[in-house]
Formats: structure tokens, C-alpha cells, sequence
């Protein structure tokens, strides 16, 4: 008699990011991907946020192993945190396993790692795991088949269905084809670009694109992408070969990653092409070409100090061109539209995804999604990677290419699948959640703090200060007030001298055997001084009184 | 012999929203708009911003009037605090008017209002000044011709050339040419799209893809949309009717436009189609239609509490449609989707920009602007309305009409253009900027204080409060910390006890004499906190010493 088996998200359904998912057979488990998600706009001064692996840490025996589909930081980010907590073997392919060894490096901590290709298969536990190669925008990315004694489960990753890969190496649409043919039990596939009608173009047709540009480009040419791009990187290289320019890396993720992309030898770079920048400062405009982070505006990226004319080798000016090979991520808007408006008024052409189609996602469009249904027919489907809105269209798409509406499951993280021999049902939902990372705290700030931290920066706090005789209760010093971020310093001075009158006359009103009882003083204070600022100023600061006894 | 003619923007050259410009001859001046711009992320706390009028407030004779071009709020929305400074004839369309009135009354402010229409022509000191009709996102829309000694003015307000608007009005195209063969000195005109190739296509386009929803959906519809877009309205007010559905208005803003939009009779709605809430709960789904505020995903909006099941009438769920006729302003896409995945776990159907085409911009394409060059053939040109990548694009457009390059200006906030019988040249910038509206507080919140909400919000604050012998500095009690948005305070107590002894450490090796010193002692905390929040949690709380003397 088999166990059950469940499918469990801890990150990725129901948001973008934060991709991790437990295919649990029995009492034994493995993890799919264990990825961070970029904090918020709310999320007020977090550095990163990761999964909540409680399910799995308050279960010691059961994780077997970690598998990475690629290296992208949504997929691999949080095992610098997780990986403390839940040293298993974690299996990357060649890039994502470069990439995860730097990053641990970075983070002092050594993990079991395995390495990975495409086309392998291996044993964990109950599980035989299977990576299927499929193109994304990231070298080595893969979809993984999950046998278990139940069938198999199909986890694509993130893919795109590219015909015509720079590399040569499409999906390999046979081995899901087989896959399909011997029957997926179920499909667990990527909603990113749910909303997207057709096929996603193909990363070599930005080619003849990008030539255009850099044919007729006057001065410098500065490219601005994804440094784990490496295809993308490796057309810029192309095609400032081609039009006769050397190629400065700028920006220290883009040179790790060039670095790496050589050594492993998936970027083919002829001698002689790249320089570094002292040698490319001594060129001519028209035979320079520069390739940098800061595609998001990230404030300390090459590119942004170059727009705000503060870098310390690069300059941009009329004549040289700047190309945006990128799309701005949702939240980055209005940044990148600073870095645009800056390397304007520093008289740069500035190419960018509104005026200028130089970017293919890697992530596969309707018709695309619908291929991988119609490939690997599952009994069960359950979308995943997107926000509630793309898995209730990938859903709905299934139920287009003919799957039953009862089988295609819409997970939130920590919703759980139970497939047994008799059928699939939604079973009760686990923890699973979010955990900030702060500086160097992990977990410590929580949604309390954060609160607090929204009401800060709404209106500033004002800290009230009393001394009393702690017998009495009399007053011996003060209130006195000291504000941040509440108002201009020389404008609220005469409003606060009037928010001591306040304080002093709402105390004269306690009645006497409040006075020596500091909770209650400081209430009063409190709410004293909030009616004070919510009557005069409309405004609501933290107040925070301070009753001192001495 | 004339005097100097000044084109001076004070808002809305660099930026979006916050349009107001003065047209100053000798020392006369009119002021065209006077907008808002919703505040930026980094803005924390400001619930609106405002022009720095400090330029005319310092000249107290010069401006004459207040010519407004359209009722929307980044054109009149400033009136109420720039006018309580500037009480000057203020001059609007009659749905601006009617929108302005109603402002003012809110703002408890009484302002010399004047009516007037399209084609109407009147004196303003040494300016004659005519209004030409124009179509944008608004009904009564005017571009403005300013005739002064030296020659006409075109200033465009917000426009778009529908050559098949709603009301059967185009634009006044005529009038344009006429200005054109006369003369234009300079035309200012409107980049917001100016990235956009082609024409914008015309409201009624949107008809048949809104008709094909309404026909489609088998619940009840709520149509979200800007409130003052009438013309949007009024098609789904006709749609209704086409549908056999009766139509509520749900939104303070929505309510109020919709009334003032039949008042004027610029809504033309049948008998019995408009309900009440609870008359239209009575009525079967599929007879229902809901027209809402909260396009924006505006918190206390009707959209938004509906979406959160928060709304005391109105309730979504299976086979309801939510379309959303609006533009996602750029820096609201986060919640804007929040409140899409929400009425998804609904189980409404919900129709938005990413996925279907229910919009269209008020604003002009490349084409149409460069068909309001080629009408009104200035001899100078001056991008207005935009960013400053927009503003360069639109210039460059310019260049392609014919216009020389040096007769293109680029003006930014402040900077000031002066024409006189020779020529047009740069002079010395004015004062201008941007005035961040608190509550009740005007002008109050700079700079510093956003600086300094933007330190709290990042990392919370810790106080340090000790008490010390005034005389011998001693002290006789503390440090007590207290921490806001720091930390998780179950888990930061033991920290914080260690940061106690931290401060006592560091004022144990001050100097004798400084420990009678408050400011010293009170840098010395500081100091430290600073160092051990740095050292053990690489955080950068504010931190806010207090020593009281007693």
C-alpha cells in the first residue's frame, strides 16, 4: 500500500519570488528551489525576505535534499538563511552551483552541494529526480521530474518554450513529450507570463534589434542588463565585435558573472575584445562599448552613479548611447525613470522598455503554457509562480486545453495537496510564510515592527519626557519634547513650547492619586498630546512619554 | 518699444503633475493652472504636494489672473492653498468651475471665480487671452492662446486631436491653423505621451470592446474609472441601458461628479436607469451594473473595500465582472494588483490594463503632436507637461517638424525663458520647487524632516534616557532604552540589556569633566548605541539620547 504524497508550497504561490516547494512522500521530502523575494514597498527597511521553513525545521529527518531548477536569486537567494537551519544536499546545476558557491562563500557557510546537468537522474530517498533542460533567461535551467511510487510530478521551473535559443539548445520538448506518454500524475508550471497572449520572442530575435542600435550609434555604447544574462551578454559581445568596439565590464555582480560565464565556458569571448577601463578610456567613442548592472537603478549600481555623474571612471555625455536590454521589475518604475531622466540631462540617446523593444522575457506566454499542458496531459495541474491573478488564469487555460476544473488546484503558500491512490484533495494548510531579513537579524522583525515602522515615516514621532518625585508625583522637570521627522525644527519650536501647556494642563486635571502612578501618567501624556496634533495639525506622530521617577 | 516677455514654469516641467506656469510681460503676469502632484514613495507622511509660488507671493502686484485649462486635479487641485497666497480672478470652464467651487467650499476659502468657455477671448492686463477648445480625459478641456505685445502664446494644456469624440466636438483644429497663420510666438505643449508613436485612439473606440463585456458578463458589472471622466461614464451609462441593466453610482467622488456631470448636462442619463444601493440589491445580477470609484486602488476607495469584502452595500463573487477603465498611474501597479488578486479570491472576473484594452489615453502621440506643430508652426517651442526624458523627445520631435534646435527650449521648474524684439534666450532661473502638504500643515515638512522619517522608517528608533547629578554628573538613573520599529521586542529585550551596559561602559571611560556636560554625555550615548546596533546587527536605528538633569 503506498503513503501519500503532498505538495506543499512554502513560497512562490500567491506572490513573485520566494520560490520553494516540498514534494513530500511518506515521512521523507525534498525541496524544489529556495528562492527570496525583494522586500516590498511596506516592507520598511528589509534587506530580503525568505521562506518560513518551519514546516520543514520542526520536522528534523524528513528534508532529504534541496533541488535548484537555476540560478536566479528567487530561486536560490534564501539558502544562505535556510541552509543554516536545514543542512541537507542541495543540488544545483553548473551556473546555479558557480553562483550558490559564491554566494555561501560570501555568507560563511559551507553546505553539502552536488552537482547537476540536464538529461541527469538520481535517487533521493523515495524520489527519482529527473532535470529536463528548458530555456529561461539564465543559462543551465532545468524542469525537474519527481517519481515517486504514486507517478510522477512535472515542476517546470521558469521556462520559456525558445525554438531558436542563442545556444542552440531549444527545450527539450521530446523528453516531456516521454514524459507525457508515460503519464505525469502532475504538472506544477510557471504563471509569470499567464497574462500574455502568443509566444514569447525568441532571445535571438532582440538580435538584428540591438544591431540596429549599435550600427547607428555615434559615441559609446553603455548596455545595461541582468548580470546572470548571459546570452544577453554574450550578443552585446557579438555585436561589439562586429561593429569593431572593445568591451569594459562595469559593476561587480556583471564581472563575477562574465568571469564565471568564461570559465565555465558559456561565454565565448574572442581575445582581445575585452579590456579593462583605463585601457578603454584611451579609445575613441565610436570603438567603446560598456556593459553594467544597474538595470533596476539599484542606488549603488555602475549605472546609476554614472546617470548621477558620480562614478569614478565612466562618463556618459551627448553623442553616447545607453540601452536598457531589460524590463523595469514592477516597484522599480519610478527609480529607473530617475536613472532615464538623469543620463538625459547628461545629453545621452537613451534606449528603454517604453521607447524601444530591447528586451525578451524568459518566461513562456499562453501559448507556450499550453504546449507544456498538451505535452505532458497531468491528471493534476496546480500553477505555480505568479500572484493569485496568474494562477487563476493558468487554471483556466487548463481547463481550455481540456483539463476538469476539479483537478487543476490553486495553491496559496502553505495550502497543501495530498494525492493518494483513490484521487488529489486539498488537505489542511501547514505554516508557511515570510521571514525578514534585516541587516543581520533574520526573523526579528516582524509585522509589529514594521507596523511601527510605517507609522514613523507616516508622521514622524515626538518623545515626551517628565521627571516626578516618585512619592509625591510631583512634577520636577519637564515635559520636555523632542520630535523627528515631525516638522522643521524652527517652525514646530514655538508649536511644541504650546504641546508642554497641553501636557501640563491634561496632568493637572489627573486626579491626585493618578499623578504617582507612571502608567497612568504616561497615558495621559499620550493622549494628550495625539488629540493636541490630530486637532491642530491633522497629523498622528508615535508618541512616546517617558515618566521618570526620581 | 516693448518690454521683456518671461515664460516661467513654477511646476510641471520635470516632472508629472503639479502644472503651473506664469506668463509674465514687463510686470503684469498671468499664471495658467495650478496643480498637485500625488506624492512619491519617498515622500513619506505627505498627502499632497503643491507649487512653491514664492516667486509671485514676493512680487505682490504682478499676477493678474489664474487661467485654469481643465478640471483635473494636477491643473487646479493647488488652487486651494496657493490661492489662500495669491487671491487673484481666477478663471475656469464650467466643469472645472463647478469642480473648483466645490474644492474651495471644502477649504472654507471664498476666491474671485470666473466662468468662461471655448472660444471665449478676454483682457488680462497687457494679455488678451483666448480659450480654444481641445478633447482630453475631461469634458470642457481649452488650450490657451496669450497674446501680449511681442506675439501669441500657445500654451496646449492637456490635450489629445479625437477626431470622433463622444460629445461629436473635435478638437478646434481650425483655430489652431488660425493661430498658425497669424503667427505663434512659442507653443507649449503637452509630452506626457510623447514616447507613444501614432495617434491615441479616439474614446469612442472603446465602445464595442466595453460593449462586448457587458454582453458577455452573466453577473453583475462594476466598471471602476476616474470620476471626472464623463465621457467614460456617460458609455457606461449608455451601455447599461443597451443591456438592460440599472446602473449605481458607489464613491463620495464618483456620486459628486456624476451629479455635477447632469447638472451641466454634460450626462445624459435616461430616466430609471440610475438607482440607489438598495433599490439596485433587489434587482437580479445579470440586471446590474455598479459604476466605482477606486481605479487607484485608493485605500478607503469603494474598489478597494469591495475587493477586501469591506464594504457595507456592495459584495463580489462568482460570475461578477470588475473592469477596470483606467490607467495604472505609475507607482500604484503594487496595490492596484493587490486589490486585483483580492476580487480573483473572490471569484469575480476582472478585467484590467495587462490583460484587456478597456482605455485610452486623454493625451496626444507622436503624430498629434507633431500635427500641433505643423498647425501652429511657432517660432519657439517649449515641451511642457513631462518628465525630462519627455521633454527632450518632444523637442527632438520639434527638431524633425523643422523647427531649428536652438529654438527648442528645454525649461525645467524655475527656469525662465525671456523674449524679447531681438530673440528668445535662457535668463537667470527663480525660485521653485515643491511644497509638501501634512495634514492641516502647509509648507512645514521639509527636506530634513522627510530625511529624517525615511532614517526611521528604515530602522525604527531606539530612545536612551538617563538621569544624571546636575552637579556631579553622577548618574542616578538609567539608561533606560525604549525602541520603536526596531525589533521584535520579546526577541530584542535581552539585546537591549546589553546595550544598556554598552552605554554605561562607554560613559564609564568619559572624561570626568564631560560627564557634567549633557551635550557630551548625550553624543557619548549616541556613540556607542550607534556603534553596538552597527557592529552586532549592521542596523542603523535613529538613535535619541536624553539626559535629564536633576
Amino acid at each position: 500500500m503506498s503513503e501519500t504524497l503532498r505538495i506543499i508550497p512554502l513560497g512562490g504561490l500567491g506572490e513573485i519570488g520566494l520560490n520553494m516547494l516540498v514534494v513530500e512522500y511518506g515521512a521523507s521530502a525534498v525541496a524544489i528551489d529556495c528562492g527570496v523575494m525583494f522586500p516590498e514597498p511596506s516592507m520598511l527597511g528589509i534587506d530580503l525576505v525568505v521562506p518560513d521553513v518551519s514546516y520543514l525545521r520542526d520536522r528534523p529527518e524528513r528534508l532529504q535534499a534541496i533541488v535548484l531548477t537555476h540560478g536566479h536569486e528567487d530561486h536560490i537567494g534564501a539558502l544562505p538563511f535556510v541552509g543554516r537551519e536545514l543542512r541537507v544536499p542541495t543540488y544545483a546545476t553548473g551556473f546555479a552551483h558557480a553562483l550558490v558557491e559564491q554566494k555561501l562563500a560570501e555568507h560563511e557557510l559551507a553546505l553539502p552541494l552536488q552537482r547537476f546537468k540536464a538529461g541527469d537522474t538520481w535517487r533521493v530517498g523515495p524520489f527519482e529526480i529527473e532535470a529536463v533542460h528548458i530555456t529561461h533567461s539564465i543559462v543551465d535551467a532545468v524542469a525537474l521530474a519527481v517519481t515517486t511510487p504514486l507517478g510522477t510530478i512535472v515542476h517546470t521551473g521558469d521556462f520559456k518554450f525558445d525554438q531558436t535559443p542563442l545556444d542552440g539548445q531549444p527545450s527539450d520538448l521530446r523528453r516531456f513529450a516521454a514524459l507525457g506518454d508515460r503519464g505525469v500524475l502532475a504538472l506544477l508550471s510557471d504563471s509569470t507570463n499567464v497574462e500574455r497572449p502568443g509566444v514569447t520572442p525568441s532571445e535571438r530575435s532582440l538580435g538584428p534589434k540591438l544591431e540596429a542600435v549599435f550600427r547607428r550609434a555615434k559615441g559609446r555604447i553603455l548596455v545595461s542588463t541582468f548580470a546572470s544574462h548571459l546570452h544577453r551578454i554574450q550578443q552585446v559581445f557579438d555585436l561589439a565585435a562586429l561593429t569593431d568596439r572593445k568591451v569594459a565590464v562595469v559593476g561587480r555582480g556583471m564581472v563575477q558573472n562574465v568571469t564565471v560565464g568564461q570559465e565555465l565556458g558559456y561565454l565565448r569571448v574572442p581575445p582581445g575584445l575585452l579590456v579593462d577601463l583605463g585601457e578603454l578610456q584611451r579609445l575613441p567613442a565610436e570603438r567603446v562599448a560598456l556593459i553594467t548592472t544597474g538595470s533596476q537603478a539599484e542606488p549603488l549600481s555602475a549605472l546609476t552613479r554614472i546617470a548621477m555623474n558620480d562614478h569614478k571612471q565612466v562618463t556618459v555625455g551627448p553623442g553616447d548611447t545607453v540601452i536598457f536590454s531589460s524590463k523595469m521589475i514592477p516597484g522599480n518604475e519610478k527609480p529607473i525613470f530617475d536613472v532615464i531622466n538623469h543620463l538625459h540631462r547628461r545629453g545621452a540617446e537613451v534606449q528603454y522598455e517604453t521607447v524601444a523593444d530591447l528586451h525578451v522575457s524568459g518566461h513562456a506566454s499562453q501559448a507556450e503554457l499550453a504546449l507544456m499542458l498538451n505535452l505532458t496531459r497531468p491528471r493534476y495541474f496546480v500553477p505555480i509562480h505568479g500572484e493569485y491573478r496568474h494562477l487563476v488564469r493558468h487554471a483556466a487555460l487548463a481547463t481550455e486545453i481540456g483539463l476538469a476544473a476539479e483537478d487543476c488546484f490553486i495553491l496559496e503558500d502553505g495550502d497543501v495537496l495530498e494525492i493518494d491512490s483513490v484521487g488529489a484533495h486539498r488537505a489542511e494548510s501547514i505554516t508557511a510564510g515570510r521571514v525578514f531579513v534585516d541587516g543581520k537579524g533574520v526573523g526579528d522583525v516582524g509585522d509589529v515592527v514594521l507596523r511601527d515602522r510605517r507609522h514613523l515615516s507616516d508622521g514622524g514621532m515626538v518623545v515626551a519626557i517628565l521627571a516626578v518625585n516618585q512619592h509625591t508625583g510631583e512634577i520636577i522637570s519637564g515635559p520636555d519634547l523632542v520630535s523627528r521627522g515631525f516638522a522643521i525644527e524652527d517652525e514646530s519650536q514655538a508649536y511644541l513650547e504650546r504641546a508642554k501647556e497641553v501636557v501640563l494642563e491634561a496632568l493637572a486635571a489627573l486626579a491626585p492619586e493618578s499623578r504617582t502612578i507612571p502608567a497612568e501618567v504616561k497615558e495621559e501624556m499620550r493622549k494628550a498630546l495625539r488629540r493636541y496634533f490630530k486637532k491642530t495639525l491633522e497629523r498622528r506622530p508615535v508618541v512616546l512619554p517617558f515618566v521618570m521617577e526620581v
